[in-house]
């Protein structure tokens, strides 16, 4: 853990030039808009150590898997995060000196993540090795508003100099991928065009054929005065560059303002790239910055509006949950079916992909709670979109007749993982993906999504299952051999409880949506044709409802992850030297798979997602086994504990958990920011929140707040959308207050009592 | 399986041009000396499906490992068995066409390897398609007396057509991997020259810099008379070449002689590779062609009189177990200490690296009783040398205090496997390890080998059981988790028992021979000072050895493959559908993995290694219910199989599975001949004769024969060097008779009788 980035409730700020945190800070700084996104690497020549990265949503590169030995049923590739054309580019050259801060003298460094209007601004004075002092003020964002446009704002100041002063302003396509197979290149020119102020690339990704344009749009003003200039205009592969001399004064400020923008194929026809970009630019440059600002801002306090979390009391929590909402708001806005919430949105390249069982477990109870029922349903729907590939991709493992499996990782709907422990037996993900409907449905009250997609997924699931499981004759039970759970920690094992549990749970809830469903004739017959549905599917369901093993210790409360996780050397994390932690950065891998120690929720998630269907006594038994042997080395971890933990009432215990979730990437807790961030584990720290601290559940249909406030707050407050009803509920020592800031009355559960709530009034519970 | 090659006792031939299993002909008619060896390419320009292959002794190229997510502890590289420069290049031009019999008319197309003699000859009618006939006579072979030259006679009469022929003869080192990454060339040009009548290319490996010069040297004869040419010279990137043109007369052979040598630079100082190869060529070119033949003849002569095995009544077991013999030959010579036996030898790139637990396992036994005891020390002294690298390996996962763990395939001590469920948890390697040094001392008598590195082997690697197992307060009893057994269709299991097994039996082993050491008191004391030895580990090990779990069926004689084997679904091979054998190309991976189907002998390949702990009926019971189970989709499964069928007196499973497993290659039974051969599981052919039909054993230090004979034979003989007694031991349907070759009388059990065998006389004994 470091603590490196002051505390503001506001701000991220880094006061002072860190190059030993360049990397990470290049992720906690990132930009992003859900339609674009980037790291926050400078904008002047750089000779430090970076990773660029600019991504545009929906783009990737489809790498050849690699693996040791092909297997069959092996995925063909590798979904990269693609990076795309650099489009910051802007340096300043003085006296045939190019600005580089990590070669010139620099002081006065501070950077700024101004969450609340949602721009990065950058200022410090340098040095160059010729003696001129330069001071810089920049700032840029990527609009809200005109989500294929951006803007820098480069102010320079020269301190002790006046002449010339240069700016080469340029777009860079010729990058590279962190994780490329031997250094290819993903990117091919298809075309470029420069003018005095404006410049384009266009470029394609080498398979696929994604084209992107990437444009430059430039303005430069001198003492408040726009400067006319004549460019020097430079073109190589890739790369277009306008170079523009201003004439500077001692203490005067040079303004070079950046439009740029990046233009799609997912979203325009290639051969409208081009003018497409050319009118997004003309559009945006006529605005001017200081529209574009302000519009900006007010994007982002009409999200802060729905999205925020207040609290009171403790500067370093108040600062970590924003960022978390700031950063999954940059991720996600919920406008375009076709994407989704990848693991390290727009600040990174690690994990490929976009959709992980993330997005059901973690994502979805946020952007269903602060962005409503249909962006929550946009997400079901994306999975009942690619129904057909999840069909496919469990045909390519043996299995028929409809069964489903939903890839671990995917772009498109297609498996694009690239490891058989995961791929083939991480199979807990589709549990997870029938779990979501179900949490849509309880939450929204829209029981008719079954019918618009929602049955479908929960039979083809089903029947994955149903296959999967073999009947024991030792045993006389049914088994699931082969899985891994969520506690990747383990490969390979028999019995994972959790994978079991939800396997029955599915085929369960798959039942009894099929009877609802039955009530509409005219569907039912329909469904029953397209899917070929047949009656003793249910029989065998229920048979193994019946009768699914569920490992357990004898005469405990104890749910066994797995069969024979007992014979494991009985160690707890405490156990660990702090040297040897976080163990997969110090262990090797079969050492830590025969460990007893556990990556993340696996008993306890099953505890978290079916909590109804557990005794208290049977809670906190799992819980007070599990949690001591959890290193909480997946980012998904510590959020499940925290609400777990808040409902047994161990408070300090929640709020631990809630620090490390909260400020996982902040103070980097597990050593890897500089990859990029924990996109959508940050979804856990809103939940550890709301649903740990705040107490919300659903009970018997009805909304339930039984919220408890830890010691070092002394008041919290957010908002949820509930059946179209808005809420704001804040807590304090006392108790809490629910606000109906819209919609009817609403009825609702506080502290286990029936309460209503009138429109536009607020309502206070003593605890 | 396929019946593809004519049966014949000596010979392998193939009638007529089957373009279609050129790849697998490729591979079956390999030629190899043990310094060098090749895949049979054609000499001519061949545009067919072709695997071009030729392989250097010990030259290999650390290709970076490919994983899809990086571990800790994984090997730096995978060692590719590395594609050297194609020596045998020689291609006819007629009329401005070459020979090509992919596109020529191709007739009385005959194959031959000699196995008896050690060489392969081919001959055809090619009608061009410019009308002209060219008969084609060639014979070639990798001389196993100047094993760094080989020679190929090409002879070719036309037969009408008088006229101009030319001849390119060339070397040509700009080959391709076939299992590269991303179509990198391994080789770069160090040096070339060429003259008249000779040409020479040397090249480095792009990594490690290993060098090969390899060089050709011209004769041509017409009529049987040495012709005088003037050769037109070409040189490429990495490729010489000598065109030389006869005027050939209709009816009138024309005969190429091509003098080839490989001249490593494991061998020789670098600077002196290319003085070393004409050196070479010109010793073998003053012998002439008809010399070296006749020292081939001998070469080969010599190494059947005591490897042979004699099979009367049965021509198809009796080629099939002289191919096998003939290729372990072809493989390994046991002259070079740094020298191994790759599972492929010189026949394919697949699996890379040299050094399998294959070696111990099954390759020790052929290796010790047809060359002797000093060729199976040199094996042991392989592992011996690369102690210090096994534990450095151990270290790598955690292990410590000298424990040592031996890669899962290696060049040179290094661990180059890539998979971690193999590298990281195929650990019973380690065991066979050990084991052999108990198999070398119980037939040579040598005991003395533990003082001369034995002992330490088997210190380092009880260490490393001693640390790998954990006590389980669940079993009360030490458990070895997440390994992977014999059978590599499971992975990550739990106490796979014959991993338990060879631990235990290793530390005991291991118990019992530091006991002998320490009665050399000198040898002794500095043991201990160099291994830092302390007595409390043997009172550990004496603790696991006596508290080991080994799971077991209650109330049978089963033991378990692993713990949960019988909550798999129960099936039989015989359950299996044709069309899906093999599984391993037809099912997906976690569903070959979750199934009981086994890939070859686990449980049983401890009942094969320790046969003398087990009573018969134990034996018989685990074999009826393992063998049913297995499909034996390993090369080295029926063998063992052999042998256990064999002494249990089931002689018709005995012969079906030595078919398998003798004629696996010949008759293509698990489809992929084309990949080259399955070298080291030749040896357990021979196994399968000597120790299954033989009953060849060693009880109490006694060699004991116990044969019996498969109904479709009438007789067969073998010979083994025991105690440096040749033997040679026949036996028919009435009985064995046994002959003392040389050396002093030898006192031997027969049938459980014992019997004196004195020197050059022969005794039978009557069954």
């Amino acid at each position: 853990m470091k603590k490196h980035y002051e505390e503001n409730p506001w701000l991220i700020v880094e006061e002072g030039f860190h190059p030993d945190m360049q990397l990470s800070s290049e992720s906690i700084f990132s930009l992003g808009n859900g339609r674009m996104g980037q790291r926050a690497n400078f904008e002047e020549d750089f000779t430090g150590s970076t990773l660029q990265g600019n991504y545009v949503a929906g783009v990737y590169y489809p790498d050849k898997t690699r693996v040791g030995w092909w297997k069959n049923g092996y995925p063909e590739y590798f979904a990269k995060v693609l990076n795309a054309a650099n489009w910051i580019g802007l340096s300043p050259i003085v006296d045939g000196e190019a600005l580089d801060i990590n070669s010139a003298e620099v002081s006065d460094f501070r950077r700024v993540l101004n969450m609340k209007e949602g721009n990065l601004q950058r200022s410090f004075i340098a040095e160059l090795k010729n003696g001129i002092k330069l001071k810089v003020d920049a700032i840029r964002f990527l609009s809200m508003v005109d989500d294929e446009a951006a803007v820098v704002r480069y102010c320079v100041t020269p301190l002790n100099y006046s002449g010339p002063i240069s700016f080469k302003v340029y777009i860079d396509g010729d990058i590279i991928n962190q994780d490329s197979n031997y250094d290819e290149k993903f990117w091919a020119e298809v075309s470029k065009s420069i003018s005095n102020d404006e410049a384009y690339v266009t470029l394609a990704t080498k398979k696929l054929d994604f084209q992107v344009c990437t444009g430059q749009k430039i303005n430069v003003t001198q003492g408040g005065q726009k400067v006319s200039f004549s460019s020097d205009q430079k073109e190589k592969e890739k790369y277009v560059e306008n170079t523009i001399t201003v004439d500077a004064k001692e203490g005067e400020e040079v303004v070079v303002y950046k439009y740029a923008c990046n233009i799609s194929s997912e979203n325009h026809p290639k051969t409208e790239l081009n003018n497409r970009a050319k009118t997004v630019l003309a559009n945006v440059y006529a605005k001017g910055f200081d529209q574009m600002l302000a519009e900006q801002q007010s994007a982002w306090a009409k999200r802060w509006e729905m999205n925020d979390i207040v609290i009171e009391g403790d500067v370093a929590a108040q600062q970590a949950i924003r960022f978390n909402i700031f950063q999954l708001n940059q991720t996600y806005t919920g406008e375009d079916p076709r994407l989704n919430i990848g693991p390290k949105g727009f600040t990174g390249e690690k994990y490929g992909g976009s959709t992980y069982w993330d997005t059901e477990a973690y994502c979805l109870p946020f952007y269903m709670l602060t962005s409503g029922s249909k962006v929550a349903k946009q997400l079901l729907l994306y999975r009942y979109r690619q129904l057909d590939r999840a069909i496919e991709n469990a045909g390519k493992l043996g299995f028929k007749d409809g069964a489903a499996l939903y890839p671990m990782v995917t772009m498109n709907g297609e498996e694009c993982h690239n490891e058989w422990e995961i791929t083939f037996e991480e199979i807990h993900r589709n549990g997870a993906i029938a779990y979501a409907i179900h949490n849509y449905i309880r939450h929204t009250g829209d029981r008719d999504y079954l019918k618009e997609g929602g049955l479908e997924v929960l039979l083809g699931i089903s029947r994955f299952w149903s296959q999967r499981v073999n009947w024991s004759s030792a045993k006389n039970q049914y088994v699931m051999l082969g899985v891994t759970g969520p506690n990747e920690y383990e490969n390979n094992v028999n019995n994972n409880w959790y994978t079991n549990y939800i396997a029955k749970w599915t085929m369960s809830y798959a039942r009894e949506s099929i009877e609802y469903a039955k009530s509409d004739s005219a569907f039912w017959s329909d469904f029953v044709a397209k899917t070929s549905f047949q009656e003793s599917e249910v029989e065998k369901w229920s048979d193994i409802i019946e009768k699914i093993y569920e490992p357990k210790k004898e005469g405990t409360k104890l749910y066994m992850q797995q069969d024979g996780f007992l014979d494991k050397e009985d160690l707890t994390a405490a156990d660990l030297d702090v040297s040897e932690r976080p163990i997969n950065q110090h262990w090797s891998w079969d050492r830590i798979l025969r460990s007893i120690f556990i990556k993340q929720a696996d008993v306890l998630q099953g505890m978290y997602f079916f909590e109804e269907d557990f005794d208290e006594d049977t809670i906190r038994e799992n819980f007070l086994y599990y949690e001591p042997r959890t290193v909480h080395e997946s980012s998904l971890s510590p959020c499940v504990h925290v609400v777990l933990a808040a409902k047994l009432g161990m408070h300090a215990k929640a709020y631990e958990m809630y620090l490390r979730t909260a400020r996982l990437d902040l103070d980097d807790y597990n050593h890897e920011a500089d990859e990029g961030l924990h996109i959508t584990s940050m979804a856990g720290t809103w939940m550890a929140v709301v649903e740990g601290f705040g107490g919300k559940r659903i009970k018997n249909g009805v909304l339930s707040l039984d919220p408890m406030i830890p010691d070092q707050w002394t008041s919290y407050r957010f908002n949820i959308v509930y059946r179209e009803t808005v809420l704001s509920i804040s807590v304090n020592g006392d108790g809490v207050s629910v606000k109906n800031e819209s919609g009817d009355a609403c009825d609702i559960l506080v502290y286990g009592k029936s309460v209503s709530v009138p429109q536009g009034e607020t309502i206070s519970v003593t605890k």
